[in-house]
């Protein structure tokens, strides 16, 4: 059976990246590698649209979360956390795992953060030093609004915004240098469409002077270790030169393409699987502000998601992802990140009803393929 | 130009392996992942030779490394390193990026440590718990005496031995339970012949007992976490699915050729190197304890190593590890790690012989060739 993976990372790896990576491994302190490893930096630069050096770390996006917290607050700091899924509760996780004190913005599944609760927080409490934040949250598919929380901590020396953009970076516009975010981290397998393995990092003027004062052990996540050896074209441990050998194609592949016709992409994958579901009958998880990364649909009532999910599974070889903690059996997630066209949105709109409607799902059969087509049109 | 790589990590990785990693990517979280992850939990016990859980990380061997300061040891605790080379250093860093105080035992480079030097610190000083070695320190290809120390360390519950067998672990006997080591950590792309990326570290009993007081800051490397994951076939993070793809397949073959004989293969391939570099008339680097896993040779004098490494290279497309820091340009290292073989390390010792020739170096020509190829006999 054919196999489709529409999992928010990992992502299908294009056949070429593949192949380049299956290439006999050379050494990572060679001319050759320098040489590559000059283009990751520069097309990196590229995709987080800045002028900061972009970090390569042999880790995966929590490695990069980790190291966001331990190189820019220090013990005792208060930092004002956006919990809203999954990963909100990983920043939560991290800052209490390095003794940073953490004020919770706790926010409904399935619901965007308000940027005026960032903005009252802040003003309320003086002591806060970090705001950190989900520009995508994966676990429920929903986009916080980085672009007003980035607006609000930029007025502010003492605080710095952090971003986990893991399933943003490359996905949809985050201008770090315009929007002025401090931390940006982010991950291979996701809109990179390559395997797990590498997760990067940008840091900010302002985070750099925090990075000054930090206290916090670090070693392995330094990044001021990544950053002096970055110009010399390494990084201070061993890389995973495959995974950065494929990187350079897929940055490669992305100028060539322009990031303004990535983010096209991406959001017209988006918008025709957002409304192809909701053809079908079915709720969107994400209430008003639905992820260009992921679409999370609600399972109909009466039928648990875990049976969409083997459906789709055992009857058409495709694997999304279901829902974790509170959400697990009621929702499942398609990904439209990387390496994901509009054929592959048209197919699994239509396996989908044909899952759900043996499953007894009464809907409009083919009403969701129907509009996926008429939204993703032809090239 | 044919390409041969003799780097003491990355090292060559098997075409059947590259194109295994190259399949189309997997999902962490199904069935098809899980099974493959239960193979490498039990091949890396195999290799590891111990019935404790081996946690596969998503980083370089130093990332294990910190995993191995930050789970056992506290703030203040004093910690005794045995500092030979260019790994042992960074024992040190480590311990004190995260306020472990540390004493070292200095050694020269290029010599073993001797266990009675570890013997009588530990008598002199019952504050220390903990002692940090290299089984095989890569920057000068001396192998310290580990059964030795850890016949030490073991009657004392109150100390640990960590060790790194980045360079050990697959190459020659390391048995983690018989000698009771406490953390040992190792590399993929040493002797588990893959692409650098993943890390590998174990705790014994008494290693867990430290990690209940443990008090220094660990999220990324929490290997709680790890070994509660690893139960359920999975890591806590997203793991580089294609490089644990690879290591199951690697895995596979290290069962069916025997640790036994995977060791000898090392031992001989290390003998044959070592005899042939003597039989060109250089010197080792490593006076009396050389590592089975690389040789390190000194350039002759009036020869810089630079000269050396750049003439293998270009003349014949072999690449050699120069030396590093206090050895810079005046060794190169020979890796017989991994997916070496006979035939490799004779066409490594003719080449040196040429380039050696032709730099001026006297001696008789074909006698490294000669040597390498009756000590490494035929199959």
């Amino acid at each position: 059976m054919k196999k489709y993976l529409f999992t928010p990372g990992p992502v299908p790896v294009p056949e070429e990246i593949l192949l380049e990576m299956a290439r006999p491994i050379i050494h990572h302190r060679t001319a050759d590698f320098e040489k590559i490893f000059a283009e990751v930096r520069d097309g990196l630069k590229y995709v987080f649209q800045t002028k900061e050096e972009v970090f390569v770390l042999a880790s995966s996006g929590t490695g990069a979360m980790e190291g966001a917290v331990a190189n820019t607050l220090s013990s005792g700091d208060k930092a004002l956390v956006v919990d809203g899924g999954k990963f909100g509760e990983r920043w939560t996780k991290i800052c209490k795992a390095f003794g940073v004190e953490v004020e919770e913005i706790k926010v409904e599944w399935g619901e965007a953060v308000d940027p005026n609760l960032i903005k009252d927080a802040l003003k309320k409490d003086p002591s806060i030093r970090a705001v950190l934040m989900q520009s995508s949250e994966t676990s429920t598919g929903v986009m916080h609004p980085t672009k007003e929380i980035a607006a609000i901590t930029r007025e502010r020396d003492d605080v710095i915004l952090i971003v986990d953009g893991i399933t943003a970076v490359g996905v949809f516009p985050l201008p770090f240098d315009e929007l002025r975010i401090d931390v940006l981290v982010a991950g291979s397998q996701k809109a990179f469409m390559l395997p797990p393995g590498l997760a990067f990092a940008s840091m900010s003027g302002k985070a750099w002077k925090f990075r000054e004062r930090s206290d916090l052990p670090k070693f392995y996540f330094d990044f001021k270790r990544y950053l002096k050896d970055a110009k010399d074209n390494t990084t201070p441990w061993t890389p995973p030169v495959a995974l950065v050998i494929g990187l350079a194609a897929v940055l490669k592949n992305y100028k060539n393409e322009g990031l303004e016709k990535i983010h096209k992409r991406h959001a017209t994958l988006a918008q025709g699987t957002r409304e192809a579901i909701k053809a079908i009958g079915l709720e969107l998880y994400a209430k008003d502000s639905p992820s260009t990364a992921l679409t999370a649909a609600v399972s109909p009532p009466g039928i648990g998601a875990g049976k969409i999910i083997s459906g789709l599974r055992e009857r058409f070889g495709m694997t999304v992802a279901g829902g974790q903690d509170q959400a697990k059996g009621k929702i499942f997630r398609i990904s439209h990140m990387g390496f994901i066209d509009r054929s592959d949105i048209i197919a699994v709109i239509s396996a989908i009803e044909c899952v759900l409607r043996d499953l007894g799902h009464k809907f409009d059969f083919g009403a969701g393929t129907k509009k996926a087509s008429e939204i993703l049109g032809a090239e």
